[in-house]
């Protein structure tokens, strides 16, 4: 059995605050945190903070997949409805297909915690080679949200041409199916 | 603690019978009873009364956000899949963010009481200041909806600036985070 | 009371393999056979077996709903998110109207049996006179989702102005509101 190659995740924090250092960034180290309890195939986070500047998220989110070769991009913060928060946006404009069934499980598992989840507009998409996944900004509702979608996220890196993600299944289950599918 | 400033609501139906008087408005006086019963910080209802042409429904949404001052803008009607049906398509057009999230729960909800539920393609999204929630056009499935989503509306004003709006929480129970979120 | 007039009913393979003879479509067929199990009134169905390729697939289905003139044209096949996935991407292009709902709820339903149907990006809309509905690929994913929708189906295309489709209801209940809606 070959050892699988090594995956570059990026974990992008998204808020105003936390990128001119006001502000301690508690979403990206969950993330990352989260990363390191469940894989246990080889990978490396690739960790950036941003402003919430449509602009300048799409350029990071464009040099995460093109030049750092990241399979896995999932950011946090900046899903919200106020006139800052342009996180899905910058997600659209870089991704060439859209996975509308992140969002919508996500939304789903966070309204059994709370009835303003339905404000939360994250979504996914591909570029490339590369699945970016928009998280929430707090680390509870991180946690709530990898758990619903991480066991979907090892095969679609699989489908996208990615390096397999092994997970240690006493803590999360990847599914993948026996014959090619979906 | 201060008095809450006057919160602008519109409420429009969009119908071509209704709008040529072919027809009783049932759809806008069903909205207005549920905020009238709801809501006990001070608000006043804008009605309006449109037929199904994207192009005039757009224009009194614009009307409604930026000249009127709405926080809130609901419709009822025109939401289905009939060739006059452009209520959702007028509101992608005035909106610069789409709140997925709101659809979603509203089609979730309604098929509990109907399977046909997936034929409503009703949305909100962002405008300025503004949120604005398509609703379906029959009263009874106007209250469902309305339970379901209501609770996120005071919230999500306060995220886009508008003024505090306070439930009666007998009746309906507005969700706001202890932090700032989400 | 009046015979039905005759529908007819696309259902699009979208393969490239199949398409080049290199693989034995099951998709077509399996939507082919519900079709004959659940509908009593008359069909007539139109079978196409097309590469994955973007515009190929949105020509074929123009051609469906525009030539030939079906009132639904259901497609299998192509909704994940690798490269040559392309059929939400195809559908949305020739659509005027999207419904949301159509995915969602499948998306549900498939999620109860895999948590990697959150990959699936299957949509559904409206041209003209046809409602356009993507499946997966697998069949019995389909049976599932079609189990899910079709009830709705029938009133859909009431609402478009296609004939009357009229159901075996000792095997799908077809929902038609007693009132006019949604």
């Amino acid at each position: 059995m070959q050892e699988p190659a090594m995956a570059r995740i990026g974990i992008v924090t998204v808020s105003d605050r936390a990128s001119r250092g006001e502000y301690e960034d508690r979403g990206g180290p969950a993330i990352k945190a989260y990363l390191e309890r469940v894989l246990v195939s080889p990978w490396e986070g690739v960790t950036r903070v941003v402003p919430d500047e449509k602009g300048i998220l799409a350029h990071e989110l464009e040099d995460l997949c093109d030049q750092v070769g990241c399979c896995l991009v999932i950011t946090t913060g900046g899903t919200g409805p106020a006139v800052r928060d342009i996180t899905p946006e910058a997600t659209e404009a870089v991704c060439e297909k859209l996975m509308p069934g992140f969002g919508e499980l996500m939304r789903t598992v966070s309204l059994q915690a709370v009835p303003t989840a339905i404000l939360s507009r994250q979504t996914a998409g591909i570029r490339g080679g590369c699945l970016i996944v928009n998280l929430p900004g707090q680390p509870k509702a991180i946690e709530e949200c990898l758990d619903a979608v991480f066991p979907a996220i090892p095969y679609c890196v699989d489908l996208i041409g990615g390096p397999y993600l092994r997970t240690d299944e006493e803590r999360l289950v990847a599914f993948r199916p026996k014959k090619k599918a979906p």
